[in-house]
């Protein structure tokens, strides 16, 4: 199987069976970055001029390509989909996912038949079917994609499985705004062949892939599923997101993928086990990958926060004691420090340190940054500089922004503590997400609230501690 | 008490003690839309022709000011507000706010004993004093401000209460973007002598006020904070958002208002027991006062949600149901009429409703949220908007987004049951913020995340029913 799967996900040629107009040709329209060859098969008159007129060669089947295909993607009307999946088995692909829906998600008996049929003939066959109901493989080092908003050229270090398309997609989109890529995705919709244990196992292996992220809405082999899990943890960090662990969510998502979900208890006890890191929602998954991506083990939990505004340090405080993480006292050498050049009056040196009463001043905050990554009793540093604040300022001293990140640019470099930042948006979420951008693309972690900061950190922390301990 | 206070919260006369050029005249400058007369007090000649030149009077001491005072500002150094506090006293002032810091928060020997020295003088005059180390009062609809980048004009109908005058700035400035306005807002500091619970009662009292926000570091007496509270809330939605209640954060409320700060079991029993709201930050504040705005009593817990966009539903449906909200199946009357019309591949009607193969169908759209509105499963209706997916179709349809917010704004107008939107914004963070401003403008409530829209709903909802459940 793991072969077969290297063939789909590292595909040198690809074909594209029933794009059409309606759909705007987006299967085709994807694949104009495929390093490899793509082939259209296309039999409906109507169609062909538009698949020529985008530059792509059409064949009236899979029989008729000229070289063995390794990945299909399968977009036709799902009555047609045996015929075209018998195509891919006498065709010897590599595999093939099947974009069309309408079958045992839709609780219907003609659907529910359906699927059986394309069941039995692939596993028959031994053939690697995706799906159905999915968007399939996103490789962006060769650029395979499945949409078209997607990036192609360098891949990252993140692979991503997720039972949802909208997921898979959003996932990959989201995580490049927070500056990081995927090294591939799958989204395996119905999982009626290959599900996520067959995806987990070869990601696990995959030497691209550092860290894996999974959505989830059911497992059918649950014993088979937790000896991969293991297995993979072992070797890198593996994020989990269950969806449909509710009462309510389990109906939608057998309305979705037809999955049977496990229980939120069930779901908890088997992530803890296996050493993963539980995740509840997209944002959490993206916030722990990026703390995966920066913090770097062996972690601790004493955080030391500098706040560039007045008046936060209680709520940062709170935010980051409450997920569990400690914000100490600094060392006596600190504090003897501070007092040498730290106004008392409006500020505060304890920690948080608060640095409002002197937000123009790039060169105290450095020195404070400095004092405090340099203080035995932090592990990690988190800066917190507040937007509206800092626009403010920027109005009446130009230039304040760039030396500001160029100064955080040179700090980063020369301190080995982890560092990240949390950018307080108030009522500023536009100007929020810019300033977020700027930093991102000069290489900081960006958090929007404590909360989420906190709640990553955390999970990063527990992570490498229970892996300490499961290795000790 | 009261009295007086009525008097400090809508004075018709202000002065300013010592406002000066390297705080950029902040405080005068806030009080350009003040709709009473300002006055500025100041000595320092070097100081004196900034303030003439921004138009204000100047006046050697309060004592010179034709009129009697109803608020004074003091922004003098900390060693000379003793002569300031003997002056306002002697001048028969409403009451007074002291931005100045420097006193109990710094634990110093020297601010301690100058706090407890004007705590004495003010308690034995009887006198309103605010603060120290506060920002005072925010009264929009008397153009009364403590920030330059407030607005002023209409007031609303949200009354806030914060230790920390970054919050009471932020929730008002917040506030405005998602939508609702304050009535009041007092930053009151150290809380040396009036401290939350006077503010309570003022606001419980103040029939601009239908809602009362608090952010809390600490409180002297408790047992009248709840008197106060359990009356207050018997009035009014009340909602406490207590900082400093992990050990770690109690420090950093000791160095910045001086509180002592209770801890967080002990904060969550007064707030249960006095019927009042617990929120855990900022944004839960905002949230959980939007929801107050928009849901009308009695609601209930069961939520019909419509999905513009695919592949969210399990996600959507696991959000409310964790947060203890009910996502049921609709009647049986729905699922007739939706089969009329609704195309059963590719999208779902169950609950949540996923219409995201109908996109661009904003009838489609508008029958769909009748059916649910109008099912007597649901009590409340939730419609995600997916901004990626909207933004790529808004590119290729013009003016489909003018006419999706018409066709809701009148959906809205004609249905009695509560309705909000969740803007989910993928990878478009500042688009999606763009979007939600329209959206407000509209009229709508909005939230950026499913998680937050079920935890603001279910706040609300628990407040009615327990509300009911005192008055029954």
């Amino acid at each position: 199987m793991k072969q077969g799967l290297d063939r789909v996900f590292n595909p040198r040629t690809v074909a594209v069976v029933g794009d059409k107009r309606a759909n705007d040709y987006m299967w085709l329209k994807c694949q104009t970055t495929f390093k490899g060859e793509v082939y259209s098969v296309q039999i409906d008159p109507n169609e062909i001029p538009g698949i020529l007129d985008l530059g792509f060669q059409n064949y009236p089947s899979l029989a008729d390509i000229p070289k063995p295909v390794d990945y299909v993607i399968v977009a036709v009307p799902r009555s047609i989909t045996p015929r075209i999946l018998h195509d891919c088995i006498e065709a010897g692909a590599g595999g093939a996912s099947f974009f069309t829906s309408g079958f045992s998600e839709t609780r219907t008996e003609e659907g529910k038949t359906l699927e059986e049929y394309i069941v039995r003939v692939a596993r028959e066959a031994g053939f690697n079917l995706i799906g159905p109901n999915c968007m399939g493989v996103f490789n962006p080092s060769l650029g395979l994609r499945h949409d078209t908003s997607q990036y192609s050229g360098n891949g990252g270090k993140v692979g991503f499985i997720a039972q949802s398309g909208t997921h898979a997609i959003f996932f990959s989109l989201v995580g490049e705004t927070h500056g990081f890529r995927v090294s591939k995705t799958i989204s395996y919709g119905n999982a009626a062949v290959l599900e996520s244990t067959d995806f987990l196992e070869y990601m696990s292996d995959d030497e691209q892939t550092e860290i894996i992220g999974m959505y989830i809405e059911g497992v059918k082999d649950g014993r088979r599923f937790m000896d991969v899990l293991k297995r993979a943890a072992k070797k890198k960090p593996v994020l989990i997101w269950a969806g449909g662990k509710t009462e309510d969510g389990a109906r939608a998502a057998f309305s979705h993928t037809g999955s049977l979900s496990t229980n939120a208890a069930m779901w908890d006890a088997i992530i803890k086990q296996c050493g993963a890191i539980r995740v509840e929602n997209l944002e959490q998954m993206v916030d722990t990958i990026k703390a995966l991506l920066y913090i770097q083990p062996p972690p601790g939990n004493r955080v030391g926060l500098v706040a560039y505004s007045g008046g936060q340090s209680v709520v940062i405080t709170d935010a980051f004691a409450k997920e569990g993480l400690s914000v100490p006292m600094l060392g006596a050498a600190s504090y003897e420090e501070f007092a040498s050049f730290f106004n008392i009056i409006g500020g505060s040196y304890m920690n948080p340190l608060d640095i409002s009463w002197n937000l123009e001043s790039i060169d105290g905050l450095i020195k404070s940054l400095n004092i405090v990554a340099n203080d035995r009793n932090i592990d990690t540093v988190v800066l917190e500089l507040c937007v509206p604040f800092l626009s403010q300022m920027w109005e009446y001293l130009p230039g304040h922004m760039e030396e500001l990140i160029e100064a955080l640019v040179a700090y980063k470099a020369s301190q080995e503590k982890s560092f990240s930042l949390v950018l307080s948006p108030g009522q500023m979420e536009a100007e929020a997400a810019r300033l977020g951008d700027k930093m991102i693309k000069a290489g900081f972690t960006t958090f929007p609230t404590f909360e989420r900061s906190a709640r990553a950190i955390k999970k990063v922390v527990d992570f490498h501690e229970s892996r300490w301990n499961r290795v000790a």
